[in-house]
């Protein structure tokens, strides 16, 4: 990469990694102030970082901000930062391990080039700059309301104020082309370049694209499994009872072995026995200042139970009224379905036909629609919640987030599937819907940012190009700078998380009465790879990269749609004509051996759960055999020492009191 | 205690601590080489104690074996045992932490004359004889075929050749005394000691009986609402839904507030964020000698597979064929059953009333022998499975006698519930079942090995009084070493656990249809403080402390108990003429609602183990904090080192780059 071990001196060459944005109005007096902590010594409490002012683009028009500045670092303060945030990288003896200054030289490649990617420096950069805390400033110089207090992180209190407007880090032209090449550009099908998007974009989104794509290989055998169905079986609802039987199994094992998988990639990626850093409150928490009982620094604290009544008393009412509304909207669509089917019984024409499938459309347009009202409405009480962790937001969040795309999303196939017990309006409610809403999305998600950017990148070149004649269409820095500033941010892999979610929700809870759903996810999915591969490459400022080790609380949801799963597809078992051929005389007989069997499969997905684990037995042994030697390593540092001020029996050589 | 701080130097004074059996005819050559071992220092490989041989009673029968040992060590040593064993202890600032030589003034209390409790100095001494390693020996002395090889733990190979008979923890008269003045030799009814059990016998037990205590007190709710359904509606059946759905909270709930307090004891007691020392094969294990990938030390290997193997063809099966005839064995006294009502229906005096007791007990007795007999089978079976570590054995043991115990003790009464609806002899059956088994337990618990002690005890006083003329009873130490080792042996908390899961799901079962069945088991576990705590303090050896941090597997096993408790409570519930009569004209609408219930409150238990902390708030900060600290003193070292190795930027003050 750029940072060669040569650089070893301060200021050497530098080398642009992370954009700070200040607002165009920031006073001089704050800028200096700024900069000036940025590029302290670390033990006057500085970040010890370069920066540089972005000079004017090529067309310095009236409207450009002048306030961008281009942050990097020396290649002695990335190692020492790589050491802060407690990077792992490969060891000489192929074992994944902490990275520290003083056994720098231990570690595979440390000499190479290619030591630290471009994202990780990046990632060290953010870090810094958001750990670089004030020491005796009341208050940001010239802004008296932006109060400081000692170890206040600056960066949260600028972008908390506005004087902050975005902190981003720089594309990499040459590997952003040999990336999206080997991503989606090439014809030939292939696996993803899980490693090159890691390298490139971190492990966070690495493991949203590995999960993507494990998802669409494990459909593969539902997909064919369904097609037959499909062609052969085209008007008999009766025969999903293997289907439904085979739903259970699949999507418990999937989940399983999903997890095995997602801790080999963390581990070779260096983030399965990473440790968190301790968490800061996020940007937008506020309270009155008082000691933090952990750090015993001063912050803000926000009493719990305040929290907890808004919680209880505010967010959970309005979450039931918006489920209250969403059960209103599908009566509404099962009143226009009623009557479509009415006008159509009256006088059955072609256009009666279409008519037909009128009202689900609509319906699954205003579930989009009201899936996204939703969310701002859910990120606006969740903000005013006021979580003093990033985690904790995200998790009140999700959980909103989810139950009620959820109901939003399935009440109408549950009510169409055992109250209405009518398969067939089912099977078509669920083709409309799942054919609607991946339409809406792929054209949300990618068509309509990269066609808003490309307006914009267009104009940006033209007025380049009307300056200056360019042979090639290559930007100068100044200018790409400004173009990425311009571009949309991509906001996290929450929505794309959501997305598959309810995509496994259609497949795993109702595909045995529409085996082709499955069929219809695996092409999504397929193109949803390439829409945002695309997006992440063209549409998007490139975001920092993010440790995960895992896919965090998407893993709970897909767990408890899988437990969902179980108990709909008994309940569809049931109600089926063979299952009711067994029991003749009576309902209630079926009913308690459905229940039964529904009781035992249960109880078999959690000892399974509890039986397979979740980490492969080679990694378990690697990470058992490092914690080992640091336990020896440990033991044997004590022993010296013990021996050393313990008492005078020193002995010319210290033999190990056991072979390590 | 024992150990001042002024015996800092070697070999002191010396106080017996441990006590090491050897058979009788070991050779000398093996006994000179063991106490050499024992006896060298710690850089040499040895174990740095001190270790005495016993002389022999004062009365010196031919039956004495003379190859009992005692161990102590010194001061010293023991501070350093400390550390290696990763003990937890109050330090200056009221946290707990890792005990360390290097910061042992810092502690709360080193000073004093009680730092190390003995039971802490007995577990220290204990480990450090279980990880004495063999260096270049290849067999025991004079053993040819106790083979060795470099990192054999040479007390498990002793132990496994039969050498070694066994290594117990010394009493200590004095504290005992007071400790079972405090425990149950007092009149008044108050707490248990629990600190000062844990004093005497560590972690792992004193948290048995903190469980057994909170059970009580958590049982006496269910017991004072119990009374009064027994006074007031002796034979209305009817009116248990109010009581099932109590139930239904009730196992919830007490199961995680459980979990609250636990964690509370074992911060306190510095178990709670005690690192797992690593773990060491079991002595019965054996295999080909081959490397430890994790160790890379030489060690037995035994297939994976083969184990496997062993557990699915042989003890699966063996298991499965144990249920069959235990179900076989519970149709039988249905039989005995329904001749004793046929007889007593044919001619009704008081004789055949009393008859009708005699198959409910006789089911009771067999089913205890049943238990019994299988817990030595599967003791026998896990051993021939051949796992490498005690907690792999330990986990397998309790699985299969939990299965076995469950289907045993509460198969009769599903039966009854379920199939023969017969809520009148589900109501005596448990009754009979209840007070038979625990009387029974409670005779073979304390009882019998009280009174076999006690003739042990008299022969043994008898003995001495006949040579000697004792003023006092006191035994001089030979003779009490002599007594205490053929004192019976402690075998752990296991039968204890057991008892109680049984005593759990009595209670959360079925107690609905007997609300009687939570007074009786209020009242046998007062009695079962009592004979428990008489045990420990004069029926058993004294056992080594086990730094517990909770009840482990045993919070799993009544999870899981709770679970079926729901389920039960339902089906009990839905049984019910009260239920029926809200649905009269079908039996299918009221299943199904059943069902949902069901569904729902299973979910509520899962969402609420989900949202209430397992660790209480004050010590989740407590926590945090210590591991905050030790983050920043990391970074604070490194800053340090960095600054120093880096480059040469030195300033005269180096000031801490922001306030910790």
């Amino acid at each position: 990469m750029l940072h060669e071990p040569s650089g070893d001196s301060y200021g050497s060459k530098f080398t642009p990694l992370v954009v700070v944005e200040l607002a165009s109005d920031t006073k001089e007096e704050a800028i200096a102030w700024l900069l000036d902590r940025i590029r302290d010594k670390q033990q006057n409490g500085g970040a010890e970082l370069l920066v540089e002012q972005l000079s004017p683009g090529v067309v310095a028009s009236e409207k450009e901000n002048p306030n961008m500045f281009l942050v990097g670092a020396s290649w002695q303060r990335l190692l020492s930062g790589a050491e802060d945030v407690g990077l792992f990288k490969e060891f000489s003896d192929g074992s994944m391990r902490g990275f520290t200054c003083a056994t720098k030289n231990s570690f595979k490649d440390f000499k190479g080039d290619d030591f630290l990617s471009m994202a990780e420096c990046q990632y060290i950069i953010k870090h810094e700059l958001d750990t670089l805390r004030a020491k005796d400033e009341t208050h940001v110089p010239g802004y008296t309301h932006a109060k400081l207090y000692p170890g206040k992180s600056i960066v949260r209190r600028l972008q908390s104020k506005g004087i902050l407007v975005q902190i981003f880090p720089l594309h990499e032209k040459e590997e952003l082309k040999r990336l999206s090449f080997s991503w989606y550009k090439k014809i030939k099908l292939s696996l993803q370049p899980l490693d090159d998007i890691r390298h490139y974009y971190g492990e966070g989104l690495a493991l949203y694209f590995g999960f993507l794509e494990y998802f669409t290989f494990a459909l593969v055998p539902m997909a064919l499994i369904g097609v037959p169905y499909y062609l052969f079986d085209w008007e008999d609802y009766d025969k999903y009872v293997v289907f439904a039987a085979f739903n259970l199994v699949w999507c418990t094992v999937i989940l399983e072995v999903w997890k095995r998988n997602s801790a080999s990639l963390a581990y070779g990626w260096g983030t399965l026995s990473r440790k968190k850093a301790f968490e800061e409150p996020r940007p937008g928490f506020h309270g009155v200042l008082g000691f933090n009982p952990v750090t015993g620094r001063e912050e803000p604290l926000y009493p719990n139970a305040k929290r907890q009544l808004r919680i209880y008393l505010v967010s959970l009412p309005f979450v039931l009224l918006c489920l209250y509304l969403s059960l209103y909207v599908m009566m509404i669509y099962f009143q226009m379905e009623g009557w479509a089917l009415s006008i159509h019984d009256e006088n059955p024409t072609f256009w009666t036909d279409i008519l037909l499938f009128i009202p689900s459309i609509i319906y699954a347009v205003v579930i989009e629609v009201m899936n996204l009202i939703y969310r701002y409405a859910a990120e606006f009480l969740t903000e005013w919640e006021n979580h003093r962790l990033e985690s904790s937001y995200q998790n009140h969040l999700v959980l909103k987030v989810l139950v009620f795309n959820f109901v939003n999303c399935f009440a109408s196939l549950f009510y169409i599937a055992f109250v209405m017990q009518d398969m067939m309006l089912l099977r078509q409610s669920l083709a409309t819907l799942l054919i609607t809403s991946q339409i809406l999305n792929q054209f949300m998600e990618a068509f309509l940012p990269y066609w808003l950017q490309r307006r914009r990148n267009k104009k940006m070149i033209r007025r380049v190009q009307k300056r200056k004649l360019l042979e090639d269409k290559e930007l100068p820095l100044a200018n790409q700078v400004r173009l990425e500033a311009d571009m949309s941010t991509y906001l996290g892999t929450f929505d794309d998380y959501l997305e598959l979610f309810l995509l496994f929700g259609y497949v795993s809870l109702f595909s045995c009465v529409y085996p082709l759903a499955a069929v219809l996810v695996v092409l999504n999915n397929i193109t949803e790879v390439y829409s945002d591969a695309f997006k992440m490459c063209r549409v998007f400022k490139r975001p920092f990269s993010d440790p995960a080790s895992n896919i965090g609380v998407w893993q709970l949801a897909l767990e408890a749609m899988s437990v969902i799963a179980i108990v709909t597809n008994c309940a569809l078992i049931g109600m089926s004509p063979q299952a009711k051929a067994y029991f003749p005389e009576s309902d209630t007989q079926l009913i308690l051996w459905i229940a039964a069997v529904e009781h035992g499969l249960l109880a078999l997905k959690f000892i399974l759960t509890f039986l397979i684990p979740d980490v492969p037995k080679h990694i378990q042994i690697k990470l058992s055999r490092l914690e080992f030697e640091s336990l020896e390593a440990l033991k044997k540092k004590d022993m010296t020492n013990g021996t050393k001020q313990g008492n005078k029996q020193h002995h010319g050589s210290v033999t190990p009191p056991h072979r390590a």
